[in-house]
């Protein structure tokens, strides 16, 4: 085939699917028809693609019919349910939810780090990582490449949008109820002037820190925890990697952040990671905190890359390093590393 | 001696002085006259201690002039003056600046975990730790006490009053300038609403996290992660235990969190880990993820104790545990362990 493939964008009307399109509008132009799909609820509406109004279709079989590619950006219900209908029909589907990230028979790709995964596709489905292993991924994969991983110590500082837009609408409701206010010097006062409805957080998450992210897993375990360590021991193939996970919901609109501690084979030094981290397709190095040069997430929102920062040899291992990364959860964490995975099948499906 | 001791308090009119005013006025009667000092600029002002309005004396030498023990709660460059000032008076000084904590000749105490320290003090001075180190040190060394300590990776949610009451100034500011918007999207939106005065901070702390706390130290190390190693291996008297910390600044108004991952030299367990921490003097267990039960900054400010959380066994090392942590850093994290440290001392010197 060497026509433009035939692209659905499943999901298209949620927090993700909304900087979909926008990537799908700036990036080198894959792609033939592009067709938006949504749950029934939101069906109808319009969404501009490429500079055009594209009405969004209802997920059905026939939305479906005749795609090469679906770059699925829905809840995992319906992911679990459609994607396999989808691959059935010969479309390549690329999946950003949790359902199948650990399948055997479903590659995990980031394409700066494995990208020879997405070939080998038996269920007809590739999975794109959860938005906290993607902010450190890159960074990390490339470190690894270099001194070789022994050990993953993370603590996360998780925005709100992570759980999409109520969670935004959430912190923003907050925001303003303590906005003029004294609180948050007294216990509970900021829970009870927020109120029972805490959105999609398990207590308030404004003026506060919520050590909780995802479901419970076993043994204390939150989902978030387990995934960050299955996930990146998958990406990089090393199944027996040790990494250890503390997911937290900080009070941040878009941008997730993460300290790692990473541990190697071999003696490191913040020159050589310099370096590496510099040179790192998807990573940029910021990190002189004398001029105050350290990502935040209100500085890296809205932008492509993970930053890294705060590079520093432990004083005590001269095999491990401390760093502070942050990256968009909308774009490399969720939308960019999807349509990313969708160019390289589309690169492959359209190869002469 | 056997009449009850005066007592200074250095630096009364501050955010900690605030606090340690309540406690004195809470904490069983051991104080004579209780004097009151502080600056020059707020000397003059009455407040209140023990039900009375006492009036706050300008630091001077005949401020301090038959005081038993004095508390400092002044920044570094005042204690750094006046602690030997007071201390060739023969005065007990109780410190809570950076000053004198890694000194060979001040013991540094945290009564729960090293409460003998306290009494050998070559300089006259005993000095209190700093805030994110008190957060974690209870709980912390209780276990090392059952499994004996290997390593601590430790990342910090470090509330906006670390800095004082400019830092909640601030955060109470860039709170109502962001109230009402859809900033924390596009990149440094929340940095132009804030404008250019960031208080003490080096970056915006509404709706964002700053990887930075403290002055600059070598090889990339801020001085409180530089300070959280050197007091956690101090108070532990583990010298040579590996401590790598990452310290970060959130928009919480009074609340310091930790994630700590402790390695051990012997098997853990989360059974016996609670049974530790549910008996540990001066630390309330708090794990029920599944009841919503994890400490987080705002449930906790206002509270003395140290709160500890989401206790769970790596899955890859038998030997290492993971916690979050929450502690109010102006109680226990300051106030609440210098007036411990004074308590002591008072009654060493009331002994028959």
């Amino acid at each position: 085939m060497n026509r433009k493939p035939t692209l659905a964008v499943v999901g298209a009307t949620g927090a993700v699917g909304e900087v979909l399109l926008q990537m799908l509008s700036q990036h080198a132009d894959v792609w033939g028809e592009i067709r938006l799909i949504a749950s029934p609820r939101t069906a109808g509406h319009k969404l501009s693609v490429r500079g055009e109004d594209v009405e969004v279709l209802p997920l059905s079989e026939e939305a479906l019919e005749g795609a090469q590619v679906a770059l699925f950006a829905v809840p995992d219900a319906v992911a679990a349910q459609w994607a396999p209908i989808a691959a059935a029909k010969g479309v390549v589907v690329v999946d950003s939810s949790g359902v199948f990230r650990m399948d055997a028979d479903v590659p995990l790709v980031v394409p700066e780090v494995n990208p020879h995964a997405v070939r080998l596709r038996p269920r007809g489905i590739v999975a794109s990582p959860q938005c906290t292993t993607l902010a450190m991924i890159v960074a990390v994969g490339a470190l690894h490449a270099e001194f070789g991983l022994r050990e993953l110590v993370v603590s996360t500082y998780q925005a709100a949008s992570g759980e999409g837009r109520a969670g935004v609408e959430t912190l923003r409701r907050q925001t303003e109820l303590v906005a003029g206010t004294k609180l948050g010097t007294n216990p509970g006062d900021v829970r009870r002037a927020v109120g029972d409805d805490t959105g999609p957080f398990p207590g308030p998450v404004v003026l506060n820190v919520v050590p909780w992210a995802g479901e419970a897993g076993d043994d204390g375990w939150s989902s978030d925890e387990l995934r960050l360590r299955g996930e990146a021991r998958k990406i990089l193939d090393l199944p027996d990697v040790r990494v250890s996970a503390t997911c937290v919901r900080v009070p941040v609109v878009t941008g997730h952040s993460l300290s790692v501690h990473a541990a190697f084979e071999n003696e490191v030094t913040v020159a050589r990671a310099h370096e590496i981290l510099a040179t790192a397709p998807g990573v940029v190095l910021f990190d002189n905190p004398a001029a105050g040069d350290f990502p935040t997430p209100a500085d890296v929102v809205g932008t492509d890359p993970a930053w890294v920062g705060r590079v520093r040899r432990s004083l005590d291992d001269p095999c491990a390093l401390d760093l502070f990364l942050c990256a968009d959860n909308l774009r490399k964490g969720a939308a960019l590393n999807a349509a990313q995975i969708a160019e390289a099948v589309a690169a492959e499906l359209t190869a002469p």
